[in-house]
């Protein structure tokens, strides 16, 4: 349960940087590969000769060629040589559209006369010198949606990541919850309370005292078809909170891509791009290990939750006040899904309110 | 293929002692735990919430509380708390009833108006000085009814521990079976033979001589659902045997709970509970040792055997002298299933005899 | 879907030398054992008491003799003892017929009456003196036909082992391929080419310059129901090539028996005899040790190809005339399959002109 028509991360792009590479996005089996310019496309990952996978080949003279008995299709698909045989009624390979664009490869599982590249998100902060960013690739056993209502519900901080970034104030202050478009956003502000170590730390980085009271801020963006971004920092108390001035505040956006590979696993890619000392490697290093580690404790929980839901599978579940965010989020993706089926032109591009800001 | 109204083993009590545990008896997924008074519970492992497994959080309070977003529950299964919400229309998580007695964590995963703790099996051993414990617990790949099978039936010996506790006497002696009520009793009797290495250890050790011909006994007790004590021991030749006086002669119980996981899987709760050398630790921890050595050696072959079942599942097999314990035991379980089906009341409480021993 | 009346290697000797062997054969799982004349047998790996594996047991008194309670079942299946039992009654085991023969075990997993052992392929090779045979085996996940097609069409060498024996010359010289009763023969001759690595190494190794042009062949010979012998070597340039005279060429049979597990599973039994240094232990371990890392290397691209096979069942292959000898090869393997099917009798006996060569 999937929209196809939508634009997903399906890589990084150094995992493409020397060989092609096999992933599943959205149940398709693609290749990812480079040509002789450096730019990237997707094709289905199966030979037309015997059906060999086309990701175990190797790309030469800017085709993609078979590394079973040397069949090459270019970009298009299209089988443009092979050795001793005349190719030109060898059927066509599919083609996914593909685009790397903000530090991602993004293609588009579905009708590929509808992928227009100015429907991927715009992330301004991936373009921008005063902003760094960092991140991840984890294979996660669940259902791609069960990561969007953990991402749109973070009171699960207090317990999951009560050893790090958990602390009581998220999940004793309320959080609210609105859907614009096909954006769904859940706001949690916290005023005048400690700020925990990262925050001390990044408060510290920026010159700013680290012993005083501050406001905190978690603003989730869910957009479709299962991007998360998530704006996030502390302000010094009184001044404003998320409106404060740049003066007195630190921020970063919690970067989530969520890539359904099956009904039950997906790719997550995750990451953190922040406001602040872009130019530090070793904190870019420091925090990526930071995030790996806390994003490894919702893995544990999430694929024992999908082990559950697959046991129960009947089973109705609780929709409380703080789950309105997944809840929210799963009408936008239902509505995709339904228009996608009916035919119907995709729905319009999602604004991204957390990227611009 | 099991009875559910019946008290299983479940746990030893040191596996809940710091946290909550998950683990599937009878096909039914519970989370045993322990209350702030040390109590034993059982619940369905199942977040009334978003479905996560309770047995990923921690008790707090004396409430379970779930890993994923704090709600609590008590040991009804009613969810008392849950921060930022009114639980009092939230479903009950499903009980199961749990005790801790002699030693082991007792559930029923059937009917809980039906479970009368006074049915738990009495074990006398458990609660002597003048008797010593040791065991420990095998994840085994085959039906329960297989481990019951191979230990009402001790012809295997000569086979599967050909190296250790195996000796020809056991397959050359015959044995007698008798079914009383809803134990089955397998008796064998070997008169005036050496002793094996085991023995000899144990005679020594109760200030015996080991170089004299001794009986040895091999006293099988089913008892429904799926228990099997086994009354083992040598005396000094032409004493009385089983039935001689205390000073010429050494024995042991060995304990095997069979617990059903799935239809295919069983928790092998093994042990010898001795009656010579109580407060010898160390003999204990050899005596474990050994015991898990050899019965790894049944849970290779009792894996393959299932494997084979299952390759061949209309493959009648033969039911000789020696399987007569397996097959009369099959009948009361069958019985019980049948009454359990039928709706009557559950059988009458078990006649421990081995445990009086 | 292959032929069950035809004889396949099951194992080598030394994996039956001291104990038997379970082993699955055209899905039939068997037993492999050797009696106390070192004879070799083959049952169906199933006690008839209570369903273990009889390859868990041991040979005692030139008896197969089951691990768990003692049962002994001679080589024509039917049980010859048991501890305190009469056995007259018992049912007997299912045999297969089986062979050793030119370092090979055999087996016939179909019908007995039609085994006849004067159709196992004559290997030539394997009872000279002036020949050596090394070789190892290998467990592939794949339908045995696709390692088939992969032995007759080496043009995979150029890019599969693009790292050692492939060269170009081999795709870009045409093959023949012609159908002879129930063998077919795929030739390729590459004429005044430089030598590649392994026959520079055969030639000097022979006496022979290795700075000459020299005439390459390769002649896959597919034998139903699914060996491939295929004759390499190279001669010095311009004396007649594969007909030159023996002083002035070096050359190998490349050994492959492919024996069918399931129906995606296969034992591949390869290796090869060579023509030249025959005494030379080192060389044989120097070309084992060489030939079992290129083989790794098919077996990473057929097991990929197979879960595309498995991901795609409906997509139609290519058939060009480079695959020739695998769509003739399957040809043969569907009439082989039909005419047991009819009931007829089974197909003559294969022609081994290779083993010949």
């Amino acid at each position: 349960m999937f929209p196809r028509n939508a634009w997903y991360v399906a890589a990084t792009p150094d995992e493409i940087a020397d060989k092609p590479l096999g992933r599943t996005v959205c149940q398709e089996r693609m290749v990812l590969w480079r040509d002789a310019e450096g730019q990237v496309h997707a094709l289905e990952d199966h030979c037309p000769h015997r059906g060999a996978p086309l990701s175990l080949g190797f790309v030469c003279d800017g085709r993609l060629t078979c590394g079973y008995h040397g069949l090459q299709v270019g970009a298009d698909g299209r089988t443009v040589a092979m050795p001793g045989q005349r190719v030109g009624g060898f059927p066509a390979v599919r083609r996914f559209p593909a685009v790397q664009r903000h530090g991602f490869v993004w293609v588009w599982p579905g009708e590929p006369a509808l992928a227009d590249p100015a429907r991927i998100p715009h992330l301004a902060w991936a373009e921008s010198p005063e902003w760094a960013y960092g991140g991840g690739l984890y294979h996660i056993g669940c259902d791609y949606r069960l990561m969007v209502d953990n991402l749109m519900d973070l009171t699960h901080e207090t317990y999951v990541h009560a050893g790090s970034i958990g602390q009581k104030e998220i999940d004793e202050t309320p959080c609210t919850t609105r859907t614009a478009g096909d954006e769904v956003i859940t706001s949690r502000f916290m005023q005048g309370i400690e700020a925990p170590p990262f925050w001390k730390m990044a408060l510290r980085a920026n010159g700013l005292p680290d012993d005083q009271p501050v406001d905190r801020w978690q603003i989730c963006h869910f957009h479709a078809p299962s991007h998360v971004l998530i704006e996030v920092g502390v302000a010094l108390a009184g001044h404003g909170g998320h409106a404060a001035p740049d003066a007195v505040k630190v921020s970063s956006i919690v970067v989530d891509f969520i890539t359904p590979e099956t009904e039950t696993t997906h790719w997550y890619f995750w990451g953190m791009a922040r406001h602040f000392r872009p130019d530090d490697a070793a904190l870019t290093a420091q925090i990526r290990e930071g995030q790996g580690r806390i994003f490894s404790e919702d893995r544990a929980m999430l694929e024992q939750q999908q082990a559950n839901l697959l046991r129960w599978p009947d089973r109705r579940l609780l929709a409380l006040n703080i789950d309105a965010g997944g809840v929210q989020s799963r009408k936008v993706i239902d509505r995709w899904i339904a228009a996608e089926r009916a035919g119907m032109a995709a729905p319009t591009a999602p604004t991204p309110t957390a990227a611009a800001a």
